[in-house]
């Protein structure tokens, strides 16, 4: 790490550190000519480089020994991690991407969020079946080898559990985006269109919803109408190129765009074409949202906009000092796409416009980013993401006012994070 | 499997697989009542279901004992593979990506093509350094955590060896896809613009090239123009989201768009700025095409278009049968965007264009897929893209027409795979 104390040493060894008052930059005697060649170029005099590395003089290790490539050892903490007290099994319990460690969109499969209700169960292509049945003209079963048969669609999209933020309902609770925000993850999904294999099947008039369940024990049923089944729904293969992992549902899973991710039902077993919702346990005991008036919100599937700050934050502290800092995060919306990202440095009371870094399509994460010149002060920072249907995402606070604290699912509320003097970072809430 | 024995036998015991001639499907005796609910589902009767899977009934394991994800173990196949003879030593080695069992675009890193010529070093990110050395107004040297405090972009760019199809030059050589082809891969990469740093550093007038060196024994030292340089290079931090893979150059590497992988130095350790060239080893002896009259084509270094067919392919045979058959594949082009790709059924005679899946951006795969009718009959099938450009992927006999029998490298031929009655599939050669 760079510290100030570092860089007082440097300039007390004649380095010249004082350009935009953070470089550990060299003056080396020898750099300012023009390099005559390799031989020339290694020549070149560095006391600093031969301290730290024997540079370029010894081989590595041969690479083909791994059957499948893993990261390198020192990235040991960039894993999944789950929050032992949430759920009360680890059959039943959730793996929280490392968002804070992350840049970019593409979350690798390896530590991208997942969520089983009875265990992850191994399901070989040879024994897959999917089923479509109900009000439809010919109930079908295809193989998995009769799905590799269909059009294919690629597509970009998050996944983020209802519940994602939940545990920040009654006040921030927990020190990490991976665990504020990691309830998600974004995947290229490569599979059928569900309306696709829906017309194989041949939709009755009455079919105006579809009830969908998974191989697992639970079988996590859930209902949902037939416009969506119809409109963008897939019969997901594959994410980010390769088989979906087992914990992910292999070998098929259901892919619902902009939707809560409880209704992307892995190991997809069965679709039934019915005339009304079913209001299964995961739609109504669970997955629905009590209102301070007794009442609960339900059908309640499309996950509004939101955005966090991913660095700094609590696992990722700032640990190089006062200047540049490039503050980053992501954003989302389940109802279309982000448009704008403004960043505030002060608790929401003053807000400038991010630069983004990838402007995600529609239901896919973007990557937003704002570069500072810190000063060392103490600093609230706050993230608000804004989609392409004008809607911005409001203050928790605001979000309380009209649903109460009885709430599991669906908090988007905006995120805090303190900035300390010293560069810790700390999950608070601030009055709006 | 499902061949046409299992259709006989399922029509014999009743079950009806005269749609569209393939589908294994089941007129379900209860499937057409309107399900009531997830015990109503469940009861169901199925009797092609409970023969292969104890469906829901028992829980899976959990997950969270892995720190971090892989591939479920049926999949074991699916991972980057070597050509022994290739190399004279695992030290100096190549691992293919295997494309054939990929879909979409993005590359997993796990099984993302790599190319090391004196072994994977291990570099920690405290000891790393990157020097700016040479026609520079200030020298510099920053440390991983100086980079941290740069802008950053984000962009999903190809990374592809100059020598993928290499061996094809003299004919069908390779029984893959991934063999073939898979000296590729395509990754969502973070980094800071290399100009940004340069700009840092001042290139003064007369620094008209740069000299990239890694840190690993080989150095692998090449020289790049100024105005690529400052143009879209990056300095890479990030890949898919984490950290670089030590076999990527954990912890920075050069990411040089469109440009032939060898360039994309791993270990990132030095740029000098320079006057000209230095006509290192990897620019003149290596990495250069002989041409039939003895001279050397030489700074080839953008990625002509190019595309490949991955399934059906010889590791990817076709194994249901005749009917409705998806037509698969990745198309590229190091100048600019793919714009069409065209799949031919016989080795060239006719044309028809494919669907594009994912519209790649500049220097990003694209994924194009054709659906046919397939009536069994032997199949010659190729791929031929076209680039912002204009430029159309040639025939290897027109570049074997100006090129001659000699390269290695820049290989961008049309590739033929011809398909037998039995599903089988080997790479072969059409003359043109």
């Amino acid at each position: 790490m760079t510290d100030r104390t570092d860089d007082d040493a440097l300039e007390g060894a004649g380095i010249d550190v004082s350009r935009r008052g953070f470089l550990r930059t060299a003056s080396l005697a020898a750099g300012g000519a023009a390099l005559g060649g390799a031989a020339a170029a290694q020549e070149t005099p560095d006391p600093l480089i031969t301290d730290v590395q024997d540079w370029a003089s010894a081989t590595g290790e041969g690479v083909d020994a791994t059957p499948y490539g893993l990261p390198i050892r020192f990235e040991g903490d960039v894993v999944r991690r789950t929050v032992s007290w949430l759920t009360a099994d680890p059959i039943s319990s959730i793996n929280f991407t490392p968002i804070h460690a992350l840049d970019g969109t593409i979350t690798p499969a390896g530590c991208a969020f997942e969520r089983h209700h009875s265990g992850a169960i191994e399901l070989s292509k040879d024994d897959y079946r999917l089923m479509i049945t109900g009000l439809v003209d010919r109930p079908l079963v295809f193989t998995w080898e009769d799905l590799q048969r269909f059009p294919r669609e690629n597509h970009v999209y998050f996944c983020e559990c209802a519940a994602n933020s939940g545990m920040e309902w009654g006040g921030a609770q927990l020190n990490g985006a991976q665990f504020t925000h990691g309830m998600i993850h974004n995947m290229e999904y490569s599979g059928i269109p569900l309306r696709v294999l829906l017309e194989e099947a041949g939709v009755q008039p009455e079919g105006q919803w579809i009830y969908v369940e998974g191989a697992d024990a639970s079988s996590n049923g859930r209902s949902m109408p037939i416009e969506k089944a119809m409109d963008d729904v897939l019969v997901a293969l594959t994410a980010n190129g390769e088989a979906l992992r087992k914990e992910h549902g292999y070998p098929v899973r259901l892919v619902v765009p902009g939707w809560e991710g409880n209704m992307w039902v892995k190991w997809l077993r069965r679709i039934g074409v019915t005339h009304s919702a079913v209001e299964a346990r995961e739609e109504t005991s669970k997955y629905t949202d009590l209102m301070p008036d007794g009442r609960a919100r339900k059908w309640t599937w499309a996950m509004d906009a939101k955005s966090v700050i991913t660095s700094p934050s609590p696992q990722k502290p700032i640990t190089h000092g006062t200047g540049p800092l490039v503050i980053t995060g992501l954003a989302w919306s389940g109802r279309g796409a982000v448009t704008r990202v403004d960043v505030s440095l002060d608790g929401g009371v003053n807000w400038q416009e991010a630069r983004i870094g990838t402007q995600g399509g529609k239901y896919a994460l973007s990557r937003f980013y704002l570069e500072i010149d810190w000063d060392g002060s103490p600093m609230l920072l706050q993230s608000r993401a804004t989609d392409d249907t004008g809607y911005v995402q409001p203050t928790k606070d605001a979000l309380r006012e009209i649903r109460g604290l009885n709430s599991v699912y669906h908090n988007n509320g905006i995120q805090t994070w303190a900035v300390y003097e010293n560069g810790a970072v700390e999950n608070v809430e601030v009055g709006s």
